[in-house]
């Protein structure tokens, strides 16, 4: 199967499995998940990333030892992606390259959106001159903000501020995104390409996973 | 529909098809299959390139002019895919870097694969460091070679001496490749990524025209 690895400590079964169930339900590939230990609140500066790495290390070597056939780190800053390669056999796909490497196989000017402060380094330096700006929907810094008619309203505005500045993708820098649905809401909206994180990572994890399978 | 673009001019149906043929098959997409007039040899030096280019952006134009919502270039050279984004609304993909971007998503050192004496410049650019090697199966100038047992024989030693050299992802540089189902027989003898040109383009481009539908 394909293991999924969230970057953030949580007993709450059904937030462990959030985007696995996107992925198993979009591709029909199965995807085990599990989280890094003793980081309730994930990785929000360099300090909580470099406590994370190791840890996101020794989640997928015992993953692949389990018998996963692709590693996902599903989370838009790519952490320890890299670091992972090096310790393992099996691809490692992660949720911001995934989506903006996605982003550059169509060409056109990028617009990011998310609910930090930042577009993720990993992000900006494989968009390059495809990126033209980043945005966060006004009043949101919790996905849970865009549940709301009041935050909906928000997402779609700030798409629209993108587009008005001439990009033609959308694409996420936040996977909390994925687990509202807001891609489809902004296709239905504006009919332009929306990049998810999360809908990226599973496209090429379940396609690796197939070939890997023999499928 | 999709619009699949064929670089060489030819009234086979059954070539014509091939690759659209190919997407349908394998992720469930429309495909609308044309080709370029006047060049029944395609395109094999910056001559015929400059001849295909503007007949490319009017098929490209004509298709998307015909309901189509998503455009393929099918061919690993990229022809007139950046001449043709600036001359239509919708997105297109070029077989040359769907695969690229595709193998960047995995991360590890690619080996190229395919008849030509070069590899494509656009895949080059992409892979960037990651590119380790390109090889041609010896013995191979056209990929009906490799429908005999011995051309099978000799894409397989191929394959295996891109691995000696520590590459962990192979990639097709000819999309003729795919008509001849290579990826399926490398993968299974050598368990390691293939990624198929027409695959790839298939992939982005059925996501996108699903996306593009609001399915």
């Amino acid at each position: 199967m394909i293991g999924l690895i969230r970057v953030l400590t949580t007993a709450n079964a059904e937030v462990l499995h959030e985007h696995g169930r996107l992925i198993l339900e979009m591709y029909a590939v199965p995807v085990k998940s599990d989280c890094i230990p003793e980081q309730p609140l994930g990785i929000y500066n360099d300090e909580t990333e470099q406590l994370a790495n190791p840890k996101i290390v020794a989640l997928g070597k015992h993953m692949e030892q389990d018998g996963c056939k692709v590693l996902v780190v599903s989370c838009a800053a790519d952490p320890a992606v890299e670091l992972l390669r090096r310790n393992v056999s099996v691809p490692v796909i992660g949720a911001g390259s995934a989506a903006s490497y996605m982003a550059r196989m169509i060409g056109k000017p990028v617009g990011v959106m998310g609910i930090t402060d930042t577009v993720p380094a990993v992000m900006l330096d494989i968009l390059g001159d495809l990126f033209i700006r980043y945005i966060r929907p006004e009043g949101v810094t919790n996905t849970t903000d865009l549940l709301t008619p009041a935050g909906r309203e928000q997402a779609i505005a700030a798409a629209k501020t993108l587009m008005e500045q001439g990009i033609e993708v959308i694409v996420f820098a936040c996977t909390g995104f994925s687990t509202i649905g807001l891609a489809g809401i902004l296709r239905k909206e504006l009919n332009i390409p929306v990049i998810d994180a999360v809908e990226a990572e599973g496209l090429i994890a379940s396609n690796l996973y197939r070939q890997l399978r023999g499928e």
